[in-house]
């Protein structure tokens, strides 16, 4: 089994150095409760609601930036872990929405959020690439961000690509929605871990940020479907023990596979 | 605003002319009822767990059935109504698990369920073609059955094509789960409704039949992903009162649109 935690943080916009102590903190803290997968949430080291560029650069950092070694150092000290952290990304030639996926020996994949949300269009470059599938010593690994998570096509994708578990660092904004009813994109989250069955954890912002209120839905969902824990209002860690390789098993019956019974012949393939 | 019923029957498996007689009765009363868009099951007029394909071609019957003329009959008493009925469809060469849009008119379209679940492997042939999305007077209304639902490349393709309403005739088998948890099937048409902005409405089995108990999911979603009314146990009906046009506009924000978002470079366009 893989004790997955996904993290809820609530990181203060521009405070580079005070955003990386916590999630450093958090990461210790995981993996003293017997953490092997740790995620944490989307931009986790810059904050999310930047008045300008000139503030998101001022808090991005490359994927060679010290940080992730002295992660990979913490990673180290529990064989086999595996960090999924958010960060604005400095690169050259622009800055853009990623998350690393870190493990004892370092970065392992970097992906760039392919699918920017509102206001990040005028601050991040989309990425351009597909999501990483990670092999990592618990099974594979994919990596998602946020809005991501509300394109079916881009979810297959990682399913497809054979993750047996979807990290998807979040920061998903409150809106409205009916009494008793979860957050909508944890939903979206439950259905894309049953039609894939693929196991789901995302790790969401707490509190607020300049005016902008937090849905606080870090949770995680079985390949089956169900959501094991959620953590609620605040700061806090949803926690799951998932048999990882079990969600390559798409077989429900003897007749029923739910990649063997696609129709790529109708849809086109997807992973070309 | 359009109207739309979604009707949880019983069928007897074997039972034509009963089953016949049940759609008509809830056809009447939901077109009494102000019903503009009426959906009943899957297999509706011949139940579903067959015991040989002999059973099934015994109360299979052909799109040109007179049945069909009658409910369109009843349908040109209400300007502009639509029904969509789940059968077991004879053509020359095989069975098909088919649905049928019907209005006034006569038969609009059919559609024949490409996703075959489990043992309808062993009764039906797939179908081979792209779902319909009718333009009716009340709104595009696009077709799918049951275990499509759990293919999210195919209900992006209907809202792709352009459907405000996805009518999806169903026979959900129940499955475990746990306590207070909605029927996973229902949780997927949640989640698609929201991730494509289009409604739903679905219309499932009630009862018991040689030993499969039925979901009793029946329920209707409106295009921002709430659930608007349910059934529950036993026969009933699911009334939501909808906007049904209002399903194409995509967009959340001025810089959000969840159809222009859609990065088809990455992943192809579905929709060729």
């Amino acid at each position: 089994m893989t004790r997955i935690a996904a993290v809820q943080l609530g990181p203060v916009v521009g405070e580079l150095d005070r955003n990386t102590a916590e999630i450093t903190a958090a990461l210790r803290d995981a993996l003293a409760g017997g953490a092997d997968v740790v995620v944490v949430p989307e931009l986790a080291t810059s904050g999310y609601v930047f008045d300008s560029v000139d503030e998101a650069r001022s808090v991005a950092i490359r994927a060679d930036d010290p940080r992730f070694a002295a992660w990979a150092r913490l990673l180290a000290a529990r064989r086999g872990s595996v960090l999924v952290v958010g960060f604005a990304e400095a690169a050259d030639d622009a800055l853009y929405n990623s998350a690393a996926v870190v493990t004892g020996d370092g970065v392992q994949a970097v992906y760039r959020k392919v699918h920017l949300w509102d206001r990040e269009k005028q601050v991040f470059r989309p990425g351009d690439a597909r999501p990483p599938v990670v092999e990592t010593a618990h099974g594979r690994v994919g990596v998602l961000i946020c809005f991501d998570l509300e394109f079916p096509e881009w979810t297959r994708i990682v399913a497809l690509a054979g993750a047996d578990l979807l990290a998807a660092p979040t920061n998903w904004p409150l809106g409205p929605r009916p009494n008793d009813e979860r957050v909508a994109e944890v939903q979206i989250a439950i259905a894309t871990a049953r039609m894939n069955h693929m196991a789901i954890a995302f790790a969401d912002r707490s509190g607020t940020e300049r005016g902008v209120d937090w849905s606080e839905g870090t949770g995680i969902v079985g390949a089956d479907g169900w959501l094991r824990d959620t953590v609620g209002p605040g700061t806090g860690v949803a926690w799951a023990d998932l048999d990882l390789p079990a969600s390559r098993d798409k077989g429900q019956s003897e007749l029923v596979d739910l990649f063997g019974d696609r129709r790529p012949d109708l849809y086109g393939p997807l992973l070309g």
